[in-house]
């Protein structure tokens, strides 16, 4: 067996460095110079303090005019922007749940989407308030589907998901007033809180932003995730591969990049259709070769195991290595650079959804009721192209690690019954991770969460805080680009344990389980949601006791702030590595590190200093410990 | 009969001037300072090409930086802002729609809320796909308030309301994928393509802008218009006044402003309640005088004959004339200057809606189930403020001008009636109204609507191209502040006649209307859109080819772009006086003014010379006659 060793920063970065020489050979645009050309940012709209609401201005505060030509002032700018940051993400994240239930809508036992799941099907129905019992399949599937839509727009009432949290929870966010209504309801209110001459009282937006951030996470992300499972089967433990190096240059190469699965779960069945396979062998190709970049890898990897090319700043490399034939999108996250990036070289970009069309792409318009079809024309039109690989352009660097990935709730439940006596203990239930924790043997746990941001060295902080937590026995569950940041390195092997403390090796070891564990894609930071919350049950407390926190060190992305209310107000505490755009305002950033804690009993930490960052999250989660004498 | 005249710029800016120094005797900022201090505006957010969608930024295009660091060109950051900007409106307008859906749904024959007009209410129920047949009124009400709600969230379908358009326009709706659905879906939709890394194609962002706007005007703002007229009465022709001179140095005054009619309706109701009125003696005022400013004014001078103190930018000057006891606001275009602006006088500055949370207000909560009482104590609440006025503080500038308002689709033809020989035409048409403008009688129609905005002379946009435009024979239709820019000036006045062409002033003469007909509030612009398209059929045309246009000459809220949007895609070519910030993209510039026609059969032209906007528009209702043969 080969030595265990991460990939190192040094490593990557001379992979990245000579794929520049190729973009700079094709005269390609990279992020990388973009960055240069956008540097220094602007103060203004760094503070928070430029306002854009209306036409009278833009208006910019300055200790010379401290307030816009309404007479708001910075603190009330800054909330605005800082709601409809998250009005963003909390409409991105809920649109993507949105489009899953309508996937489920039209799931029928001889169509191309099935019910992959139907216990889960099954549990989640009285959550929507509906009987499963002697109901078919698709019976079932399809009012679970038309209920859950209906959590986008229903005139009355509350989120359904909600129930799922702790009943403190649940008592806390109907107390504070921002316990989720209809999701696209949270969506307009926050547009219209941030219209001209309507709210500037920071707490009222501050407010609405947690309120707006429950209706994703306990709504529509959540949702998205639950009725993903639904539809394409719930995640268990499976072993892959990320890095570059898992591009073969002897293969037909597709890259599946954005963060729906629906499409993407053709592509990878279309990619062992035995006809494409003969005409890949007839053009010379091997075999077709899927992998994914951003979100929609994740998903794909959590359910077949489908390669991690890279996460969110290597979507460029993956067009750079000249051996990519099709990247095929669906939304959130494409760099719109890929267009003219794509024809520097033969590779296909192929854009698929209404809600991302960009320029120089080829447009292939995603119908559902057609799914598999589609995939059967992108999977050929990528075979056909793999004729047209300018040979001398390619470089595939090699650097890949192996990684086990797949770790639904589900899934950890089941690993820890593995452990479990079950002659004295009950199975299905977290109590041996709540042991673990209790006694000490694992001190706690971070959800390492969020997206690659170039204000932060790629990835560096991801791993740097990863390497650090675990060495202390803190336990990681990640998603998003931080699960692959983990992956290329190395962390999401199983041999990654030689890196813990001695506690969490021990675990490790017994539950046969990697130090951190990948949960899947953001949406799915709603399945953190739920194991923390049936964690807090299990050890008879409420959430902000639990000794978890949560951090987005690189995000950069509207969802990860919609993401950030939701985890706080769920009452773990969120630590951000990059400065969100509220510095300019005292009063919101007093509410959002301080304040808020009153309410939902966990704040927001900004440090952009990663050993610090570290350093703070051991302190909370040790700070804990201590109030629950453990 | 005193002799007619119009007010002039220059006695508004003396009683402006009058009010400034008291501004400046008692230390407040107003609007005038602060539009000092924001000059010159950013250039980049002018230009629509700063943005601050996700933390990697904020980017900037320059031409040494043509893209942002995702590698969005200008072209799609000023579509995606123009989405936004127009996902604000919609969600603005919509949601005040939502609020009287909600209002009408609690409606009862022993409540502050009654069904006013049942048989408008009989016969918007077809609209809903509700048969009114044999149903009781308020529970025929209840059906439709909850009909109309889901309009906001069904996850199936199209705006209901949109069957009301001619068949052309349905259809084109249809073709061009702009068919508006669920109105928060729409909204959240647009989050969503704007949502870092989804859609850069100008021609994708502008199509939504496009439905987004119809969501709004053919969906929460029509809902809106219509419900009220059904809670509230439907408006008919009544006289008041306009300008500060409805202040009353001897009275309680009251001032409701915003934009929602559910509470300031009350509001109205109890400015006559004997208790209140007594305690106004006793208090040594002589009664209580509600006056306005904004669309809450507007919506209870049309129904109420409420005298309008003034539009968007004479807010702070209520404040200024030292006699007002209390402001009371709703939502929407509210300065926050009025918190600090208000603590200079004796004045309660009272904000009522969750919406619109304000720094240094007394925030009473409107809960509609307890409105009469909510009213009930800011009556009072003003009335015991009287005794605290400081007399010398008072300056009440005098001019006022006599106004006719409540030119509601039903009280037009009501009044076109009136010349309807009905031995042989039909009534309860637009039928005549259609005959002078194919005679040439009326050269065409103006529905000049919108915003003030700093960057135009307050009102002279206007008021300059109402007196333009009357004087070649084009009728106008009115509503928001361009409504009471009007009735300030005298332009409301059927005496105005006297300033028209001469086949208007017949026109006015015989139906006895002013030549410009106040229509309403903002969301009221869809009393327009009926109006055209009833015409239209009238005329066995479809609406692009009406010698009809619309003009936004101030506008400057989010709300007028929905605005636009919808009016463009009715049809009808939209003029603007400020410019939108879309400059820094020569593809969106070019789609927004030629590009939609080709979608929609209208356009958008801008031009801040107002001279020149007022001889485009003549020049293109000149051309419509010409195609059209008349």
């Amino acid at each position: 067996m080969e030595e265990f060793k991460l990939t190192t920063y040094e490593q990557l970065q001379e992979d990245t460095d000579r794929l520049l020489e190729t973009a700079e050979k094709v005269g390609a645009n990279t992020w990388q110079e973009r960055v240069k050309n956008q540097t220094p940012h602007c103060k203004f709209g760094e503070n928070g303090v430029c306002c854009r609401i209306c036409t009278m201005g833009p208006c910019r505060i300055t200790p010379k005019a401290p307030r816009g030509i309404c007479g708001c002032d910075a603190h009330g700018i800054v909330g605005r922007n800082f709601l409809r940051f998250t009005a963003g993400g909390s409409a991105t994240h809920s649109d993507h749940g949105r489009e899953i239930c309508h996937t489920l809508h039209i799931a029928s036992p001889d169509g191309d989407y099935k019910v992959k799941d139907e216990a889960k099907l099954r549990r989640l129905a009285p959550v929507f308030d509906i009987d499963p019992e002697g109901k078919e399949t698709y019976e079932l599937a399809h009012e679970v589907a038309l209920a859950a839509l209906e959590e986008y727009g229903k005139p009355f009432g509350y989120q359904k998901m909600t129930k799922r949290a702790t009943k403190e929870r649940q008592e806390t966010w109907l107390r504070e007033g921002i316990l989720p209504r209809a999701i696209d309801r949270e969506v307009s209110t926050a547009m219209h809180m941030t219209h001209m001459g309507n709210s500037s009282l920071p707490e009222a937006l501050i407010r609405q932003a947690l309120r707006n951030g429950l209706s994703d996470g306990w709504g529509g992300s959540m949702m998205g995730t639950e009725l993903s499972d639904v539809l394409f089967g719930t995640p268990k433990e499976i072993e892959t591969e990320a890095d570059l190096g898992v591009i073969k240059e002897d293969e037909v190469n597709i890259c599946v990049h954005g963060h729906d699965p629906s499409l993407s779960e053709m592509i990878v069945e279309y990619a062992e259709n035995p006809e494409l396979l003969a005409l890949a062998k007839e053009k010379g190709a091997n075999g077709i070769n899927i992998v994914g970049v951003c979100c929609t890898s994740n998903e794909v990897t959590m359910r077949h195991g489908i390669p991690m090319a890279g996460n969110f700043l290597s979507q460029e490399n993956v067009v750079l290595t000249g051996a990519m034939e099709a990247i095929v999108v669906d939304v959130q996250c494409i760099f719109p650079a890929l267009g003219p990036l794509s024809k520097c070289f033969h590779t296909k970009f192929i854009t698929t959804s209404d809600i991302c069309r960009m320029p120089d792409s080829e447009f292939i318009h995603m119908d559902p009721t057609k799914a598999g079809q589609i995939a059967y024309d992108i999977v050929k039109m990528a075979v056909e192209n793999f004729a047209n690989r300018n040979k001398d352009l390619v470089y595939i660097p090699q650097h890949k690690q192996k990684a086990y990935v797949g770790y639904s709730c589900e899934e950890i439940i089941h690993k820890l019954d593995g452990v479990t006596n079950s002659q004295v203990d009950p199975t299905g239930t977290y109590r041996p991770l709540a042991q673990v924790v209790t006694s000490g043997v694992i001190r706690g746990a971070v959800a390492l969460v969020g997206c690659n941001n170039p204000k932060v060295r790629h990835d560096y902080a991801h791993v740097e805080l990863m390497k650090k937590l675990i060495a202390n026995d803190i336990i990681l569950v990640l998603s998003g680009c931080s699960a692959q940041a983990a992956a290329k390195a190395g962390l999401l092997d199983k041999r990654a344990k030689e890196l813990c403390g001695d506690g969490l090796k021990r675990v490790c070891e017994l539950v046969d389980i990697p130090p951190a564990l990948h949960m899947g894609s953001c949406v799915d930071i709603s399945r953190m949601m739920l194991l923390v919350c049936d964690l807090a049950n299990e050890l008879g407390i409420d959430t902000p006791q639990l000794p978890v926190v949560g951090c987005a060190p690189e995000y950069m992305s509207e969802k990860a702030v919609s993401i950030g209310n939701y985890v706080v107000s769920t009452g773990i505490d969120t630590f951000l590595g990059v400065q969100p755009y509220v510095a300019g305002s005292s009063e919101c950033t007093e509410l959002l590190t301080n304040g808020i804690g009153d309410w939902v009993g966990a704040t927001y930490y900004v440090e952009s200093d990663i050993e610090k960052l570290g350093d703070m999250m051991i302190e909370r989660i040790e700070e804990k410990r201590k109030a629950l004498g453990i």
